[in-house]
């Protein structure tokens, strides 16, 4: 699993800055996390195969957040797109779309699969072969979900030096499932815990933005390998980040460490701050493994 | 007045290319024709006072013509905005706009003044001291509307060396309105004719944007300094252009030769072709006059 950021600002647009998109992939296939004013655009900037996009999460209906998805989708139709796009957004999205779509008599090539999020819970919003994710209820001046996207534990690798040549495809595949087989002719055994090595191991990315302080993200991202969490302000602004219901560099480290996450990226800082130098310093007061989020940079998840 | 070209694209997204808008400024204030996706990010870029506009003006609901406009108007409630704005568009704009606030839980801090544009005639939209906006019936797929915008006359130049000392600043505006003044003690006349010259003369632009080839738009365009006009195809392409409601470079220059407009910038190229050179020498067969509209260029209107 990959982490490439489009965008890391907040809402008063910059000029150096764009608005917040994150995509993830895993194996060839993208999910699309937020998606602010312009989103598009990124995209094509970094030659990414936008037809790869199969899943877009929305964590809350401020335009830094999603302005760019009626964009998106628009281009999507107009590319000729076939391939159905599952949505996870909060409630009022689809209306907000659908009378766009009606303004223009734009129907759809493509189904769109809404999911809508009512954020009372931790909960499974899409659960595939590869990957899930989960909804991480999070407290802002809307409703706000951040997301927990777990790639799940790969395929068992099979030992092919320790078969028989012509091993049945059939046989291969129970092994790769962990599944013992027996020859029915020859009566041999063929163990997968002996001629098979587990597959590449789990992986969870923890989105986090926008929110308040909440404690509560704790345990839904306890152990994550990455987690993005915002950091509008520095602690000294303390009060206004509770105020205007965000965080603090502080606030985000100290989740980060309680949820004894691997890595900690850092995002979404007001553009009262010209450098994060501070954020980072205030952040490795309480987690060490900080960076910041950086626009185009690639991030393996391991 | 100037014309500063933001963006220029077509509807499918090109990553050297903006989404149509266009900012006329006339003395310090700025009205701003159509707002593609990211048109804040431009406004930025190029270091535009955006407090400066005051009004806005959109063609129609296809959304590389508006889909930036709900970010703007965000933006400038973000930024603490009081003076009111005046918007000008189709039917249906404001319901989009309004739910997204509402989503948001936004409330403006400053007026939206919507004029509803429905389209039916060439009509007065606007009427300021300094300028006026014409609509300019079009056809297209939605309801399409191009803008007449007149910069009046300006003021009478007073010849100061050709009054008294000290002569009374309400003389001088009346003289400025090209109206006599007769002082009440001394009875002398002062004659406007001989006493001032001619202001500014007024300028006309004429933006035609999504449109098929439609010569009605002569009649109200006659005469305009700067003509811009969308040209999507080349003429080989001219039953595409009649299909999807668009025009060819020479449809497009057939349309000012006939306004016998000084100027035409030509834009809105569909994304198939890589350079302009062919739309630039195909209007000339028509118009030679002929530019394309370059993304970040300021042209004078004159």
């Amino acid at each position: 699993m990959k982490l490439t950021v489009l965008g890391v600002g907040s809402a008063s647009p910059q000029v150096d800055k764009n608005p917040s998109a994150f995509l993830l992939s895993i194996d060839n296939e993208y999910i699309l996390i937020d998606c602010g004013e312009g989103t598009q655009y990124r995209l094509l900037e970094n030659s990414i195969k936008v037809s790869r996009i199969k899943t877009i999460c929305i964590s809350h209906l401020h335009g830094d957040h999603y302005f760019g998805l009626i964009g998106l989708l628009s281009s999507f139709n107009l590319k000729g797109r076939r391939e159905s796009i599952t949505l996870i957004g909060p409630k009022g999205l689809l209306e907000i779309l659908d009378i766009q779509f009606a303004a223009a008599n734009t129907t759809l090539n493509y189904k769109l699969n809404f999911i809508l999020n009512r954020n009372t819970e931790g909960e499974v919003l899409l659960d595939r072969s590869r990957f899930k994710i989960e909804s991480i209820p999070l407290v802002h001046r809307v409703q706000s979900t951040g997301f927990l996207v777990t790639e799940k534990e790969g395929d068992r690798h099979i030992q092919a030096h320790k078969l028989p040549e012509n091993f049945p495809i059939p046989f291969y595949n129970k092994l790769k499932d962990g599944k013992d087989v027996i020859d029915p002719l020859t009566k041999v055994a063929y163990k997968a815990a002996e001629l098979t090595k587990r597959g590449t191991p789990k992986k969870v990315f923890a989105y986090c933005s926008d929110t308040a302080y909440y404690p509560e993200i704790v345990p839904i991202a306890k152990g994550a390998n990455l987690m993005y969490h915002e950091a509008t302000f520095l602690n000294d602004l303390e009060e206004r980040a509770e105020m205007t219901q965000h965080s603090t560099a502080l606030q985000a480290a100290r989740i980060a460490k309680a949820s004894e996450v691997k890595k900690l990226l850092l995002g979404h800082l007001s553009s009262r701050y010209k450098s994060s130098d501070e954020h980072i310093s205030e952040a490795k007061e309480s987690f060490e493994n900080v960076e910041m989020a950086i626009e185009g940079a690639v991030y393996d998840i391991i």
